[in-house]
C-alpha cells in the first residue's frame, strides 16, 4: 500500500456539482445545514456554489460568511476561466468569484480541444490565455486557486499534448492544485491511473473528480490516488448529474480504513453514517439501503446460512467493524431466514426465543404476514408486538370499534380532514372526533383523544415520519399499500407497519400498532 | 486493452445471491419471469437457487424445466460441498443438486482457513476432501461443475497456500471454472488484481464474484478480468446482501462498450434498460435513477451550463450513445436550468418556445411551482398543461366545484371509500358519487362518472400507477406530499403531479391534471 502523502485534500462538491442531480433542489438554508454536517465529517473543503451564475449561489456565500463557523473545512467558491476575448478583471463572473470572499476558489477550464472549438468557440491559444489570465488575476487578489480541467481524460485521449499544456499553464500561473475531471464519467480505473501517471511529470499537485457512468467513480478515484493525486473531489451519497459523482464518504472510508490514511480528522469517520443520513434528511433523497459503509443494509445479514455462523464470530462475516463508520450490524427478520435469525432478533429485543417450537411458531407468523405484504425488517415495534402476542405478554389496552375519516377540498383552520374513532377502553366506549391536515393526521388526533382520559401519556407520543410504498404495481389505484410510521415519545423512536388495499387503511393499521407498542411496551415499562 | 479471451461467461445470480437483499422476496413465478428476461439479455448462465435448501428453490427447478425455453442461458443449480464426515453421494443436499437436473452446478467451498475451523468446525484436510469428493461425485453424475471459493480473497491474504490448495483441488477434481469470491466485499481493485494474478498459475479457468462493500464491485470485477478471469458473476441492478453484488449489466456494458468484447449476443445489450426496469417491476425495487447505463437519469442533463452546449453536440457530453443500452438522452425542466432547457423540453413536446419572453414566463412559472414542491422532471403531462396555459391553448373542459371522500373500516363489495365530486361541464353542474378501494380510487370513479356524459372517452382512461413522496420530513403527519399518477388510454401513458398538505389533496390534484391532459391534449387531438 502506498504511503500517506502528508498533505491530502478531501474536497466536497455536494452543494455545487451534487445539486445538479435530477430531482434535487437545495434552498439556501438547506445548503447551510449540509455545510455544517460536512464540517462535522471533517472534509477539508466545501465547494459552496457558483457565485454570479445564479442569485441564490451568490446569496449563499454571504449567508455562509455570516452564519457558518467552520472548524475543519475551508469554504470554496466555484467559477470559470474568463470569457474569450475579455480581460479577467472585466469579466463579471470572475469578479463575482472574487466578491464571494473565500480563501480558496476553484475554476473550471476546458482541457479537451474539441470542447474549446465547439462549445467555447475559440482557439486553443486563447483558451490557454484564459487559464493563465484568470489564475494570475485571482492569485493577484490573494486567492488560493484550484483549477478543474473539464473533460480532462477524454481530452487527454484525443490530444494529450494540449491537455498537458492546460495543466502546465494552470501550474505555471500559480494554481495550487490542478484537478483532472472525468466530466462525462466514461473512464475505467486502468485508464484513469495511466493518464494521471502520464500527467504527474508536470510537477503540480494533482486532484481528481470522477462521475459514476461506468459504475467505477470510487475505483477511478482510488486509481488516481494510486497514481499520485493528493486531492479527491466527490459528494455525500454520490449525488450528482446523470449517474452521480464519486461518493465522498465511500472514498474517504476506503482511504481511511483500507489504506490506513488519516484523510479525515481523528474520530470523525464515526460520524459518517449520521452525516450521510443527515444530508439525506435535507436533500430528501433517501440513502440507498445498499450504500457502502452507511446504508441501512450495509452490515445487515439475512441468509439463514450465515445467521448461525455469525453467532460464532461476526468478524468473519463483515469487512470492517461497522462502529468505525457509525453503523451497526443488524440481523433481519425475513422469510429467507430460518429460526436462527428470529432467535437472534428476539434476543436483540430482550426476548428469550430459545424454545424451538416457540421460535418456529413466530417464524410461521412472520412468513404468513410477509406473504400478505408486511415487512418487519425495519418495523421492529410491530415485530415485538408479534412476539409479545405469541408469548402471551400483550395486554389489550384498547379495542377499536370503528373509524372513519372524511377529506374534502374545504380547508378550515383545523385542516381538511375529519375523523371519528370509536374505541372500547376499560369497558367504556369512547367516540372522539379529530381534525387535521390529511386523513392520517385527523385519525391520529381522534385516536389520541379517545385514549387520553384512560392513558394520559399518549399525549407525549408524536408521529415523526410516515412512508408509503405501493407493493403491487400495475394495478392502478387499488394496489396493495404498505405504510411505515415512525413514532417518538421524545426519547425513543419506534417503527410500525400497516398493509392494506388503500393507503388510509394501511396507515390506520400502522397508527394503531404505534399506539399499541407505545402503551404495551414503552409506557407500561416506565410505569413499573 | 486486453484481447477478448474467446470463451467468456456472464453468470447471473440474481435469483440466488441477489435474492438475499434486504426487502427482496421473490415468488416462484417472479423467478420465472426474471429468468426469461435474463435470457433475453443474453447472459450465459442463470443461477436459479439452492435446491434442497428450501422447498421453493427445489420447486423452482421443476417449474423452470417445465416452463422455460431458454435461448441463450444455461440454467444452473447452486449448492455446497458435502458436509464434513459424510460421503458426497449420501449428502441429501448434494443429491438435491443432482436432482435439480441442470447441465451445470455451482458449489460453494470454503477457502479461508479460519472459516474452515470456526464456521465449518472441521480440519483443513477434510475441507479439501469435501471439495474433491463433491466435484468428483458431481462430475460422475455428468455435470459441468463450477466451484465458488467463498471468502477467497480474505482467505488468500490470511493463508495463501491453503487458498491456492482449494483452487488446485477443485481444478484437479474436474471443476470447469473456479470462482474467486470476495464474500465480505472488502477488497479494492488493486488487491483483487494482484491475488487473481497470483492464482492464475494454478492453470484452471478462473471466475470472480464481487460485492460492493467498498463501492468497488464493478471495478473489482474488471480488475479480475484484467488479471485473467474468464467468468464474471453478478446480479441485475446489483441486488444482493448488504451493499449488493456487482451489477451484472454495468459489468457487461463496460466489457462490451469499453473493452469492445462481445460478451453478450449481438444486439442484446440494447435490451439492457428494458431488462433492468423489467426486473425492477418484478422485484418491486426501483432502478436507481443514477444507475449506470440504465438509470432514468443516466443520460439526463440538467445544468443550464451544459444545456446550451448540448444543443451544439450531444456526443461531447455523453460517454456513449444511450441507444446502445436502450436508454435515452433527456433534458430536464428544472429551476437549476434556464430558458435553454425549457426551450429544448418544449420542442420535444412539439411547442415552439423560441420567443424569449414566452420562455422566460414559462421558466418563472416552473420556478415558482418547484419552490412549492412540484416537480416536472417526470411529470411531462403537467408541464405540457403549463405550457398550453401560457400559450392560451388550453380549453376548459370542466370546472371542479367541490369534492369530498370518506374512508372507513367498513368494507363493502364496492370498497371502503365513498367520494362525491361536483363539476361544472358545459354550464351544467354534475354531482356524482364513486365508491372504491381507497380514496383515490373512489375519487377517480366519481370524477369519471361526472365527466362521462359530456366526454364518453374518459371511460378509456385508466390509472396505472400512483407514487407518493413526503417532501418535508420531520413534521409528522402534516408534511407536504407530492404524488405522481401515471394514466393510460391503452396507447399512450402520461404522468401528472400534485402537491398538497395531505396525500388526498395531492392525489386529487394529480388526478385532476390527468383528466385535464387526457381531454385537452390526447382526446382533443384524436377528435380532430
Amino acid at each position: 500500500m502506498k504511503e500517506f502523502p502528508g498533505v491530502f485534500h478531501v474536497y466536497d462538491t455536494t452543494l455545487r456539482d451534487g445539486a445538479q442531480q435530477e430531482g434535487l433542489r437545495l434552498t439556501g438554508s438547506d445548503k447551510l445545514r449540509i455545510a455544517r454536517m460536512l464540517d462535522e465529517l471533517g472534509v477539508g473543503f466545501i465547494e459552496g456554489g457558483w457565485p454570479g451564475a445564479n442569485p441564490s449561489d451568490t446569496a449563499f456565500f454571504a449567508a455562509a460568511h455570516r452564519e457558518l463557523e467552520l472548524r475543519n473545512a475551508v469554504l470554496t467558491a466555484f467559477g470559470s476561466t474568463r470569457r474569450p476575448g475579455m480581460e479577467a478583471a472585466e469579466d463579471p463572473l470572475v469578479q463575482a468569484l472574487v466578491d464571494a470572499n473565500t480563501e480558496v476558489v476553484c475554476i473550471v477550464a476546458k482541457s479537451h480541444d474539441e470542447h474549446v472549438f465547439r462549445a467555447l468557440k475559440t482557439t486553443l491559444e486563447e483558451n490557454l490565455a484564459m487559464v493563465r489570465d484568470t489564475v494570475t488575476h485571482l492569485r493577484g487578489q490573494g486567492k488560493r486557486v484550484f483549477v478543474d480541467c473539464e473533460h480532462y481524460f477524454d481530452g487527454y485521449r484525443a490530444n494529450p499534448e494540449y491537455a498537458l499544456a492546460v495543466v502546465a499553464e494552470a501550474a505555471n500561473a500559480g494554481a495550487e492544485v490542478v484537478v483532472l475531471c472525468d466530466t462525462n464519467g466514461g473512464m475505467l480505473p486502468a485508464w484513469v491511473g495511466g493518464i494521471v501517471a502520464q500527467t504527474a511529470h508536470v510537477g503540480v499537485n494533482l486532484g481528481v473528480h470522477c462521475h459514476n457512468d461506468t459504475g467505477c467513480a470510487v475505483a477511478n478515484t482510488l486509481a488516481a490516488v494510486d497514481a499520485g493525486v493528493v486531492h479527491v473531489q466527490g459528494t455525500v451519497n454520490g449525488h450528482g448529474e446523470r449517474t452521480g459523482n464519486a461518493d465522498l464518504i465511500t472514498v474517504a472510508a476506503d482511504l481511511q480504513l483500507k489504506y490506513a490514511w488519516p484523510v479525515l480528522p481523528e474520530g470523525s469517520l464515526a460520524d459518517a453514517t449520521r452525516v450521510a443520513h443527515g444530508v439525506a434528511g435535507v436533500t430528501n433523497v433517501a440513502v440507498s439501503g445498499r450504500q457502502p459503509y452507511v446504508g441501512l443494509s450495509a452490515f445487515t445479514h439475512k441468509a439463514g446460512l450465515h445467521a448461525s455462523a455469525i453467532k460464532v464470530d461476526s468478524n468473519l462475516y463483515q469487512h470492517i467493524d461497522p462502529v468505525l463508520v457509525g453503523n451497526d450490524m443488524r440481523m433481519l427478520v425475513s422469510d429467507m431466514a430460518g429460526r436462527a435469525n428470529i432467535q437472534i432478533k428476539g434476543e436483540e429485543l430482550g426476548y428469550d426465543l430459545a424454545d424451538r417450537d416457540l421460535a418456529a411458531r413466530i417464524t410461521d407468523r412472520v412468513k404468513t404476514a410477509e406473504m400478505a405484504g408486511y415487512s418487519y425488517e425495519s418495523a421492529d415495534a410491530s415485530f415485538e408486538l408479534l412476539i409479545r402476542d405469541e408469548l402471551g405478554l400483550s395486554r389489550e389496552f384498547f379495542e377499536v370499534v370503528s373509524w372513519r375519516v372524511l377529506t374534502s377540498n374545504v380547508v378550515s383552520a383545523e385542516g381538511d380532514s375529519e375523523a371519528v374513532v370509536k374505541v372500547r377502553v376499560n369497558g367504556m366506549v369512547e367516540s372522539l372526533v379529530g381534525e387535521g391536515l390529511g386523513p392520517l393526521n385527523a385519525l391520529d388526533v381522534a385516536l389520541r383523544r379517545a385514549l387520553a382520559s384512560a392513558y394520559p401519556k399518549v399525549n407525549d407520543l408524536e408521529l415523526i415520519d410516515y412512508r408509503v410504498r405501493i407493493l403491487d404495481q400495475g394495478h392502478g389505484t387499488d394496489a396493495i399499500v404498505r405504510t411505515l410510521i415512525d413514532t417518538t415519545d421524545g426519547e425513543r423512536t419506534w417503527t410500525t407497519v400497516g398493509v392494506g388495499t388503500n393507503v388510509i387503511e394501511a396507515s390506520w393499521e400502522a397508527l394503531h400498532e404505534a399506539y399499541r407498542w407505545g402503551l404495551d411496551v414503552l409506557l407500561a415499562r416506565s410505569d413499573r
